[in-house]
């Protein structure tokens, strides 16, 4: 019989968020896989590493950096071959994902690849989004408030539209975009209503408005803007 | 020395979509609290359930069931005077949230009432939009989509405009709003791109595509409306 794949969300980065579902699966997996960008670190795998059994196979699956489309695809692809290797074998296998797999993770790319022909269960996991807005400790949307998430690459002109047409707002992706955000909230006057977050939930977090934040950003950072008054406050 | 309040994110249901620390917090928790809905059953209590220490003190916070501001200010003005007096008397306080405490929770009306004299620490949760993309088995958000995420009662012409001009899109809180929600995906010709999702996680969990959903739908209950192509799928 055909092992079970499991995407399973392991949180924003503090391994104490991942879920008791989470925990649970990772320990009793027969083989942990795990995305790594070009073969360098996991951060995914450093989130779960204090629970990964001693005897478990782990694969790591190297993904290219870059934004074309066909190296990308031709890494998946030979993720996905042996990761089936190991399911046909009558393996478990749980692919490690940072936050949650469905919400701009890569897990849909071995998903689209393997759910036909194998059972697999995605276990949500809490966002990037959520914890930024705990660390600046400023609710992320309220009652009837649209709430968008914008990421960091978009164009300019066509974010700054987004913005100005937005409600609650999250910026994901900021790395090099972070001058480009700048301008677009303060075009719009809503640098007093910005935050910005980097590795939240982690030791080295930052958190503070976006008007005092770093001249640069890592990969791993979030604006968030709320320019509502919730009636209920 | 006041004791501490924690707002403590529970996940969509399944009690083991827990994180860890917020089974570690609820299990030493001096004063469990929660939101119920004009003094019914809590829905956060019952996620969890399993994890409340015997000895803990239970504060249930009555919320009336209206539209109107004053009432619902009222009602929090009390729960927080009751939680302040626990607080005050050196107790830690966990306040139960369903999903995450910042994402359309209640949470951020006793926070705002009690942050300042106290210490208060937010500790996020799994919300409802990814555990029912996993129930959808159909990702999120990929890559540099936009996210727009609608309440229900938004009125029907707004709701049309933010859809049409949305990538992929949640509508949450969808009750009784459901018919308006369909006669605008209908129009729209989305009707082929939705998910509809009630319950997530529970034993009763539906997840189906929104043209076979039943005709009514209760309050725990979701639209996600997917309309991009992946470039990398
Ligand atoms: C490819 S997305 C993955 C999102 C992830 N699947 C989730 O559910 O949060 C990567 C982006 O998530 C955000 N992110 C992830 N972890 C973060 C953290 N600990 N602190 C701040 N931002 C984070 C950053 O904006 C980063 O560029
Ligand atoms: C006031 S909001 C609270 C959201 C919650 N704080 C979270 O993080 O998911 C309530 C809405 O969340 C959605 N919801 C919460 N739990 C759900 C579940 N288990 N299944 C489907 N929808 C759910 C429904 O749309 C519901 O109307």
């Amino acid at each position: 019989m055909n092992g079970k794949l499991y995407g399973v969300g392991l949180g924003p980065g503090d391994p104490e968020l991942m879920t008791l579902k989470a925990a649970r699966l990772i320990g009793a997996a027969d083989v942990v896989a795990y995305p790594s960008l070009e073969g360098g670190a996991s951060f995914a795998r450093a989130i779960a590493a204090g629970v990964i059994p001693e005897g478990a196979e782990e694969i790591a699956i190297s993904i290219p950096m870059s934004v074309k489309r066909e190296p990308a695809q031709a890494a998946y692809d030979a993720g996905a071959a042996d990761l089936a290797a190991c399911l046909r074998a009558g393996k478990n296998v749980v692919v490690l994902c940072e936050g949650d797999p469905f919400f701009y993770g890569s897990f849909m790319y071995l998903f689209s690849r393997l759910s036909d022909e194998f059972d697999v269960e995605v276990v949500p996991g809490v966002t990037s989004v959520t914890a930024c807005a705990a660390a600046l400790r400023s609710p992320l949307s309220a009652r009837n408030e649209v709430l968008t998430i914008i990421p960091g690459p978009m164009e300019e002109t066509a974010m700054e539209q987004r913005i100005a047409a937005a409600q609650a707002v999250a910026v994901m992706k900021v790395g090099r975009h972070l001058p480009k955000i700048r301008r677009v909230l303060n075009r719009l006057g809503l640098m007093e209503h910005a935050g910005y977050v980097e590795r939240a939930t982690l030791p080295e977090q930052k958190a503070m408005p976006l008007a005092e934040a770093p001249e640069t950003a890592p990969y791993f950072s979030m604006i968030l803007v709320t320019k509502g008054e919730d009636p209920w406050l």
